[in-house]
């Protein structure tokens, strides 16, 4: 047995059956080992950031890590902005770089650089492989890292040659730490601050987005009149009808400001302090009203979700809190724009749909539209990194096969990684992509007027113009079946068409460009 | 005056007029001040990728640098593949990434990371703009650091608040250092070397691969008998008829060490020791033979091509050295294939072109079919970082709109950057884009069967196929006029319909899958 057989072995005895991958000759070993280890499922993809963001996409709802497989520095590089969204949704990646051999690196080849340098940004766990001995040992700590908590990205770098020598075989999962439980002084200290009948809220995220944490909130803010906020950018919000009502904090500094103006406490559970997403002149980073205290009930690194049931029963509240009733909008009509493209989402979403969200300003009505229709998940961009919600699309639909994605793309940020497409394709992924195709980087037009320099110029607009795609001939070129849409009628019945295809459809819509 | 037009400014004043952009949020100062600067061309890229290519393409026939604009550490990650190859073609680029402004950094917003540790893996220069005052100054370095010698990748980190303040104003060049003269005892030696009679080669690369020294080269030859290798990925290699005939180094490591076997001097030239691409079990990574002394005449950071004219001298070599005689292959008939697709190129390269070549195994008769064309330059991968084609060609256009720039891609490394295509469109940018369809990734079939692990199981295989792209439809979707070849003779017609046409054309080969 060769140390890339040892090593799919060892992933698989730890859990990890899935593995994204665009490899190249470093990585041959491990590419002719998946022959020798059935269990391991290797998902192509043409470009390394659709691997990456698959593996963000898969971890989000598998609740556990897939593989990736990546060829070198430049690899890397290429799957770094999907590793930067995943490093802030803090899910689980066991990120496998492959690397010249290790005696081939003193040649400085075309292909040398420095991988853990690169590395470093993304993960706090990076280990280079030394030998083969120890290959296997090191993929199991990489699985058990990649844990947490919270998830993490940890990155492995892979020498050919600890792939293609000798192994002494596969080794048992490492152990995984898990997160820490909150003290019961603190839920009580919490419990206190909150009977006090000052202006509350908890800002809830992370972990805490799920039916049950949500619900034990919810609880709280029925006891004590605590509002019940998100964080702007979960990582995975079950939300619908039947789950409580939890408004996401803005992403427009000004109005994440009106949404907690007058809280005297704000606790944050698995949610980090609200800052703003960019700095603009003269407007403040740092969102939290003056006079507001700022608590803890849950760090990343401990179990949110059993420190609401305990705050929640530490202030006796109620079992039942009120949640959302099931309703949906009516089929729209007229003129097709942001929303009426949100009204037909939300006329048709099917029960236990997973939406990956990077509709950005053109998906700012999907929410309300959303909130009473069946039981669903909304995974959005965690990071920023434009280019994520094709390939967390075809990771969600590799991880819940029984589920249906939706992708609510933005023109833009479809066009870093729409090579996700031809994965879904060739995997036969149930995933409907709705592109909104608005001919132009919307959400740029609205910065460049934010950011106080003064009407714009003619060459600057220009810059934030990029008409002429054609979505559907995109979809075409990679095997997608692919239609285009100009009225709410036509979005609604090939929104319909495409969802009853079991498999990959893209519908775009072809909306205004204003907001 | 703000900072960003102080530093557009200073970028025109330096001799730095192209920017090729993919902007965010905190680069918007930078957009608006297009407007105040119009010396400053800006040219938009849908993905990072693609406007670090195009700068490395752009310097490649600039012999200057080209500013590339990205949006912190996640644009950094998607631009740095190609911003390897770059680093390894020694071209100066100017490498700008935006970033939080310097108070907002410490509120580890969802885009803040550590854009200098993911930097320094493609730049040795890299600064974090410290204030609007030293701003324009840190731009004016940054243009001198690109130039070396030899060229680089100068990373400027810019925080957005620095851009937004007020500037004292723009400042002039720095001093660019240039590269140092070799010194004459060194000459003198290496001629007396050659002299010997011992069998010897030059080994020629970076800025040796003109018509002025590669003459030189030649002249050396004839006088002392020693061959003339090139590099295997040269920078910018100007051949064709009139040029002295080179042979390059081959990418196989088997090849490679024929054409150097019994050499027992070898001169390298501006150009790096010969080791194999990959380290493969059991086989070398050092490439030259035993016994073979290897001399420097040039190291990267000295005047290669005053250095060749200098040997040439003290050698007493002859002022002519016999160039390659005008000749061009019939145009082919018959099934479409690697060989009649060279051919065609061959019989139809214009005079003056500029061929990206990223053809990889489809690529490899292109070289022979070409030698007689008419004079044009010849662009290599020159890292080994896939994707680099179709943005080296739009910025080479960009460069030369004189001239016809011809982009030989592959359908794997095709897919990687394929928007480049819509900034050729958007630009009326003159490149002829030939997708060499496969369906496979060909080379890593080839690279597969070297690795010494055996036949590959079907598991193995099928993440080395690549079916179903349809590149007609691709280049649709963004603007540029497609067709699709079978034959050998519509290849034939649709290339010289494609070349006719003064702007962007796509024309999709399919051949065989097997070399």
């Amino acid at each position: 047995m060769n140390g890339a057989q040892a090593m799919i072995r060892t992933l698989v005895d730890s859990g990890v059956d899935v593995c994204f991958m665009n490899p190249g000759t470093s990585e041959m070993h491990f590419v002719h080992a998946l022959d020798a280890v059935p269990e391991m499922r290797g998902v192509l993809a043409l470009f390394e950031g659709v691997a990456t963001g698959a593996a963000d996409g898969y971890a989000r709802m598998a609740d556990k890590p897939a593989a990736v497989l990546l060829h070198l520095g430049p690899g890397l590089g290429n799957g770094l902005a999907n590793l930067h969204n995943a490093r802030r949704a803090e899910v689980p990646i066991v990120n496998v770089v492959g690397d010249h051999a290790t005696y081939h690196a003193k040649y400085d080849a075309p292909l040398q650089s420095d991988i853990a340098s690169i590395a470093k940004g993304v993960s706090t766990w990076v280990r280079s492989v030394e030998s083969p001995e120890s290959l296997a040992r090191d993929t199991a700590d990489a699985v058990a890292a990649s844990y947490g908590a919270p998830g993490q990205v940890a990155t492995l770098i892979v020498p050919a040659d600890t792939c293609w020598l000798d192994s002494p075989g596969p080794v048992g999962p490492s152990a995984i730490s898990g997160p820490s439980t909150v003290p019961s002084e603190r839920i009580e200290d919490l419990a206190a601050v909150l009977r006090s009948g000052e202006p509350a809220a908890l800002l809830v995220g992370g972990s805490a987005m799920r039916r049950g944490p949500l619900r034990d909130a919810a609880r709280v803010g029925v006891a004590t009149g605590a509002k019940v906020l998100s964080e702007t950018f979960p990582t995975r919000a079950e939300r619908g009808a039947g789950t409580p009502a939890v408004d996401r904090l803005a992403y427009l500094a000004e109005f994440a400001q009106m949404q907690m103006e007058g809280l005297r406490h704000l606790v944050l559970v698995d949610a980090a302090h609200p800052v703003s997403f960019f700095a603009y002149p003269d407007k403040a980073s740092d969102l939290v009203p003056e006079g507001c205290q700022v608590h803890v009930l849950s760090a990343p690194d401990e179990d949110a979700p059993a420190a609401l049931a305990a705050l929640a029963a530490a202030l006796d509240a109620p079992d039942d809190p009120p949640v959302i009733e099931a309703s949906r909008p009516d089929r729209p009509t007229g003129p097709l724009n942001a929303e009426t493209m949100a009204a037909a989402l939300g006329a048709l979403l099917p029960e236990g749909a997973i939406v990956a969200d990077e509709g950005n300003t053109t998906g700012l009505f999907a929410q309300g539209a959303t909130a009473g229709a069946p039981p669903h998940d909304w995974l959005t961009l965690t990071g920023g990194a434009i280019g994520y919600g094709l390939p967390a699309a075809t990771g969600a639909a590799v991880a819940a096969p029984d589920r249906k994605v939706i992708c609510l793309e933005a023109d833009g940020s479809a066009m870093y990684t729409a090579q996700a497409l031809w994965t879904q394709a060739r995997e036969g992924l149930d995933v409907t992509t709705v592109i909104l195709n608005n001919g132009s980087y919307a959400v740029l037009n609205m910065e460049l007027s934010r950011v106080g320099a003064g009407d714009p110029g003619p060459r600057a607009l220009s810059m934030l113009d990029i008409p002429g795609l054609d979505f559907v001939s995109l979809a075409t070129s990679m095997g997608v079946p692919g239609t285009r849409a100009t009225t709410a009628e036509e979005f609604t019945e090939q929104l319909e068409a495409a969802i009853a295809i079991p498999g990959p459809a893209l519908v775009e819509a072809v909306v205004p460009s204003t907001l």
